[in-house]
C-alpha cells in the first residue's frame, strides 16, 4: 500500500488539494467537477492508498491528451426511478459521476431502504473503498465495485488478460468502532505490487503474474513487460476459479447493467476505445429496514471486537478486520501530511508546469 | 465437486427425490416444507455439488436428535417493506425459508426493480447457488449469501475458526447462454476436499488448511483433526485478508443484517447453542430496471462467449465461466441419474430405517 520512500516530502493534505486544484483548474474543468473530483482523490492519499490519489494525474493528463477523457463532460442523469438510476459520465474522469451516484444512492437508500446506481460512459475513478465509505458514514450499508479500462488480469486457465484488477469495496456502519470497510482488487495483486518489488530489486511470488505463454514469473520486470495479473487464488488448486468469478461478477454489475461495453470486445471493434466507456455500479442499503430494532451496528462492534481478539498465529501480529490500516493512515497522514516521494513530487511539477499552473507543494 | 466412485448406484433424480421425501415424512415434516427442501437438495445433487445434497443427510438427523431443528417450524415473514423482507425460519432446515425468501426477493424486484430478503433462526440451506439461479431463471440478477454453524474458517493471521465457509452464490440472465452462475466459499477449499484427500490417500497443498498452531499442514487426515480453513487467497503474500475480508462481508449480509447472532459469541454464551440461528441473504434485481433498452441478456452473452475463447494457457484445457462444470453435470444426471457411493447409499439405508422409512433407492 504505502510508497513511502527515503526523500519524501510530507505535504499537509489541504495543500495537496490545492495542488490537485491547481492542475485542474488548468485543465479546465469546471470548479462543480474539481471538488468531488479532489475530494475523492484525497481520500485515496489520506488512507495510505497511494495507487490511486495524486500519483494517478500522469494517467490523468495522458487520457486527456489523447481525447480519452474530456475535462469538461456533461454529467446527466439518464434513467432514474425510486430505487435505481443510472449516470452517463460524460466521458470525463469518473469521480465526479460517482460521488453524484452515490449521493443518489443514498438518497434512495434513506427513502424505500436500497439505492443502486450505475455509472456508463466513464473513466477511472479512484479508489473503490471512498464511495462505500461515505455510505457508511450515511449509516449505510455500501457497496461500490468498478470495471477498469485496461485489462491486466487473465481468467483462470488463460493467457490474455480480460479485465482490469476490477476492485469490491463494501463498508457498514458499526457504532463504537469505525466502519468495516474492505476495498480489494479481485486479482491477487494490484500491479503495483510488481512495481515495488521491481523497485527494490527483489522477486515476487510464483503466482502474482504470468508470461505471455501464461507460465508463472518471478522476475516482477518480466511480470511487467507482459502485465499479466492471475484472479485472487492464482492457481486452479488454491481458487483462481474464485477470483476469476469474481472479477466477471463485478464486470457484470459495472459493465453489463450500466450499458458500458466490455472493454475487451470494445478494443477490438474500435482500436482505442476500451479507454472511452467504463462502468460502476454502487449499492446502498439501510440496515434499519431489516433492522428495525436498531440493533445492527451493536451487533457489528460485537462481531469486529470477537474478530479482533481471535488468538493470532504470531502474537505480534494481531488479527485486524479490514479498513484498520487505511484508517491507521489517515490519522498519522492527518497529523503527519500526506508523503509524496522524490519520483512523484518531480511528475507533479512537470504535469503543473505543462498545465500552466502554480506548484505549490514546497510552499511552507 | 464430484464424488463418482468405484461401486456407485446410479439413481434417477426423481427416484432420489421419492427417498428423501420418504425420510422427510417419517421425521414428521409437513408435505408443504418437503417439497421445497427436497428440490433444493436435488438442484445440488443433478448440479454435481455433491456435498450439499443427499449426502448432507446425515448431518440433518444429527441436528434433529440433539434437538437443534424441529421438522415442524413456524416460518414467518417478520418484517415486511417494498423492498425488503425478513424471514423467521423457525429452528427448521434452510431451504423451506429461503425458498420463500427467494420468491419474495424475485416479487420485490418484478415490483419495483429491487429486493432484499434476509433469513434468521435457521439453518444449514443446501447450496447457495440454487437460490442465485432460481433468481436468474426469473430473468434477474440473484445474490445468495449464507452464515454457517460451525466454524472452520481462520480469519488472516488467526488460528481460531470465526467463520465457516461463507458462500457467496451470484446469478445473472444471458439469452443465448444459460445464466452465469457462480457459487463458491470464501475459503480455500472446503473441507470436503479434505476429506477427498484423505480417502484418495494423497496430500494437500500448503495452503488450503493449518494446525493448531496456525502452521501450514500437508497431511489431510491432520487438516481433518484441526479443521482449520484458510480464507481464500491462504496466505497474506497470496491475498488471505481479501478472502478473510470477503467473509466478514457475507457474514455482515447473512447473519447481522438478519438479526442472528454471530456464531462464536453466541456459542460463547451458551454452549451448543451456535447451531440455533443461523442466517441468510438474498438479494434480487431486475437487469431492466437500469437497462430499458433490454439489451443486458445480450451483452452478457458477448461477454460469456469472449471469455470462453480467451486464448488459454494448456490448449487442451479451455478457459470456462463459472456455473459451465455444474451445467455439464446436470446435462449428464438427468441421463444417467445421480451417481450414489456405497458409502452414502448404506448411510441413506441406515437412515431411512431409523426413521423407519422405506429405503427406495434400489428400486428398478
Amino acid at each position: 500500500m504505502g510508497l513511502e520512500v527515503d526523500g519524501s516530502i510530507f505535504v499537509p493534505v489541504e495543500r495537496l488539494g490545492r495542488q490537485l486544484t491547481a492542475i485542474y483548474q488548468a485543465w479546465g474543468m469546471p470548479a462543480a467537477l474539481i471538488t468531488p473530483t479532489v475530494d475523492i482523490m484525497l481520500a485515496a492519499d489520506t488512507s495510505g492508498i497511494d495507487s490511486h490519489g495524486a500519483s494517478m494525474m500522469f494517467l490523468y493528463e495522458r487520457l486527456r491528451e489523447a481525447g480519452n477523457i474530456t475535462m469538461t463532460p456533461r454529467i446527466e442523469v439518464i434513467h432514474d426511478t425510486p430505487v435505481a438510476a443510472v449516470v452517463d459520465g460524460g466521458q470525463g474522469l469518473g469521480h465526479a459521476p460517482s460521488v453524484r451516484a452515490t449521493h443518489l444512492a443514498i438518497d434512495k437508500a434513506k427513502a424505500l431502504g436500497v439505492g443502486i446506481v450505475t455509472v456508463r460512459n466513464s473513466n477511472h475513478y479512484g479508489a473503490a473503498g471512498a464511495y462505500a465509505l461515505m455510505m457508511a458514514k450515511a449509516g449505510l450499508i455500501g457497496v461500490s465495485m468498478t470495471a477498469v479500462a485496461k485489462p491486466t488480469v487473465v481468467p483462470q486457465a488463460g493467457k490474455v488478460a480480460m479485465f482490469g484488477t476490477n476492485p469490491i469495496a463494501f463498508a457498514a456502519p458499526a457504532r463504537r468502532n469505525p466502519p468495516f470497510l474492505l476495498d480489494m482488487a479481485t486479482s491477487t495483486v494490484a500491479l503495483g505490487k510488481l512495481t515495488i518489488s521491481a523497485r527494490a530489486g527483489v522477486s515476487v511470488p510464483e503466482g502474482w503474474a504470468l508470461d505471455a505463454d501464461g507460465q508463472p514469473v518471478t522476475d516482477p520486470n518480466i511480470g511487467l513487460l507482459h502485465r499479466l495479473l492471475t484472479p485472487l487464488g492464482a492457481t486452479r488448486l488454491m481458487g483462481g476459479h474464485k477470483g476469476y468469478g469474481l472479477a466477471i461478477m463485478v464486470e457484470i454489475l459495472s459493465t453489463t447493467l450500466a450499458g458500458s461495453a466490455f472493454g475487451v470486445l470494445r478494443e477490438a471493434n474500435q482500436p482505442g476505445a476500451q479507454n472511452l466507456d467504463v462502468g460502476h455500479f454502487f449499492l446502498a442499503i439501510d440496515p434499519s429496514t431489516l433492522r428495525p430494532d436498531g440493533g445492527f451496528e451493536d451487533d457489528l462492534d460485537a462481531m469486529i471486537d470477537a474478530l479482533r481478539a481471535t488468538p493470532p498465529v504470531d502474537p505480534a501480529i494481531p488479527v485486524q478486520v479490514a479498513g484498520d490500516p487505511e484508517y491507521r493512515a489517515a490519522a498519522r497522514r492527518s497529523v503527519e501530511g500526506i508523503p509524496i516521494p522524490p519520483l512523484l513530487a518531480g511528475e507533479l511539477a512537470a504535469i503543473a508546469e505543462r498545465a500552466g499552473a502554480p506548484f505549490l507543494l514546497n510552499d511552507g
